[in-house]
């Protein structure tokens, strides 16, 4: 075992002890409370596990800069709650039937239910943010709310351009820094926010975290194609057969032409492909370089993530933001 | 002309300026945003008119405990936004074609731009809200949650009642508490706060808005079957015809045996009735006592509303808030 494995394993451990934490956390928030047919869904979407990615996230931010990662677990709760507020909203918009191997909250309950569940997740986030002890409370509070805010801009815009032909890459990336990279930032500024940072570490973490924020989601583009489905666990080619405007298809869209640029306006034209089409795809993403761009992008994220972190003092926590990013970016599912 | 309705008419202007002043509060909030396909929306609603009874019921707080009611102006606008994030997600789940005599959001548009609408809506409400100027803006904050929570857990309430056989008196008053009265008594809350008063004039307000926003909506419930059509504005009877559970459904249900009872439990079973039955249950919630059991109510909690504002010093905001008390029990639509 080299000590880069030995450190990667005791990462990966306390990875999970810190998601325990937040579990634990989240699980005290919702339990037991009346009526009953609001928050039994609620409970239920909060206990449907996932990566938990910006919450430890907040912790290691807050350790990073000196504070106890303890006083951030309600902050932590609050970013998560607000994570499944989106992703329940999402998925009645999207018309998802399942989520993490489980049915989703519009169709186990009905659309009535999942729409007041979204809302009292908002609520129940912000509850939790405002019990967390801070003098920058009305800041942390402030950068929250403004992430909520271009959450929804992010969405808006992904529906948009779910009917629009032509979607430029500017275009897109603006979406995913709204839609995911924003709060994955806004995690990291909280985070040294509860830590009491100062200004130069916060600043160097919320652009950490931006980073980051928008590698993950190219890399969830890419891993949509490149996967390997057992790892995965769903089809390979989900988001071509969806018809879904992913870096991918904008980019090679941009730079193929002939045949193979009229088999990418086949999937806009017709919102998606049949599934035996996969691998032709897949070799119009590798042949125009599509692929390669977005491996190349989050390389390039994940790098100027690192570097952002060098603006900070060593610490266990601050090696542990840096085997995150690598780890976001040799993850295979 | 007499005293009283001098100051009546002087008070209604001074109403409607403080309506004014919260509209353009509104306007400036969403004013030019991108992407329009989601701020076109949310102007819409916020350009809607309405009472604008809660942010100036909050500007009134304010001034009541010695405070500018300028200085409030921007929780005022939080208080409305939120309250018409609640009618754009309730108004999807109640299937409701217009409001104010314009088509709902989910009708104009489609039901995934009222869902993100009302999302929008609800974060920026947290965006005005946070901009107030207060040393007690976390206490303030963390009433406006509590506030949204209760209003989420009353809408799950009512939309639980709506498939119940039986709902009591109690059940339906907890509903109206946490649906309609809390947000009521947290605006007069923050209204207070926002003005610096001391505990006891802002818990003195809180009871008044309680009082006041309970009343509010039994009267809403008791308008539906006494008013004059012109008047209303919509067709009389409307919650007997959609088999709403009102406070006199329940409350003439309780009271009453025979062919009287059998007829409501008609309403109950066929989730409506007949717009021809409407003068016959005018005459069953007449006889069993339930009209006026609900304007007794109504009655109870107004004077409770008044007796509350004794314990702040006079001034003209407390008269205003007297004068707004009345106007509630005397209104007509």
């Amino acid at each position: 075992m080299t000590p880069q494995t030995r450190n990667s394993a005791s990462y990966a451990r306390r990875y999970e002890l810190y998601k325990k934490l937040v579990e634990s956390t989240l699980a005290g928030i919702v339990k037991d409370r009346l009526p009953r047919s609001m928050y039994e869904p609620t409970e239920y979407v909060l206990a449907a596990g996932g990566k938990r990615i910006r919450p430890v996230l907040l912790l290691l931010s807050c350790e990073a800069v000196g504070g106890n990662a303890r006083k951030a677990l309600l902050a932590g709760a609050a970013i998560e709650i607000l994570h499944n507020f989106t992703l329940v909203h999402d998925d009645i918009m999207d018309h998802s039937a399942s989520r993490r191997g489980r049915m989703t909250v519009h169709m186990r309950w009905d659309t009535n239910v999942a729409i007041l569940v979204g809302d009292e997740l908002l609520a129940l986030a912000y509850r939790a943010l405002l019990r967390t002890q801070s003098p920058h409370i009305q800041e942390i509070a402030k950068i929250f709310t403004e992430g909520v805010v271009e959450v929804c801009e992010g969405q808006a815009y992904d529906k948009e351009f779910e009917t629009r032909s032509t979607v430029t890459v500017d275009e897109y990336l603006l979406m995913i820094e709204k839609k995911t990279a924003k709060m994955v930032a806004v995690s990291a500024e909280i985070g040294g926010l509860v830590g009491d940072g100062d200004r130069s570490s916060i600043n160097a973490l919320r652009r950490y975290g931006e980073h980051i924020g928008r590698a993950f989601q190219i890399q969830d583009d890419l891993l949509d194609i490149v996967a390997d489905e057992k790892e995965l666990g769903k089809p390979v080619g989900g988001d071509l057969i969806e018809g879904k405007k992913t870096f991918l298809l904008i980019e090679a869209l941009r730079t193929t032409r002939g045949r193979d640029k009229d088999l990418l306006v086949d999937i806009v034209r017709n919102k998606g492909c049949d599934p035996g089409l996969i691998p032709e795809y897949r070799r119009i993403y590798l042949e125009s370089g599509a692929i390669e761009t977005a491996r190349c992008r989050i390389g390039q994220d994940i790098a100027k993530a690192k570097r952002e972190l060098h603006r900070l003092p060593p610490s266990r926590a601050l090696s542990m933001l840096e085997w995150f990013a690598e780890m976001l970016l040799n993850r295979t599912y």
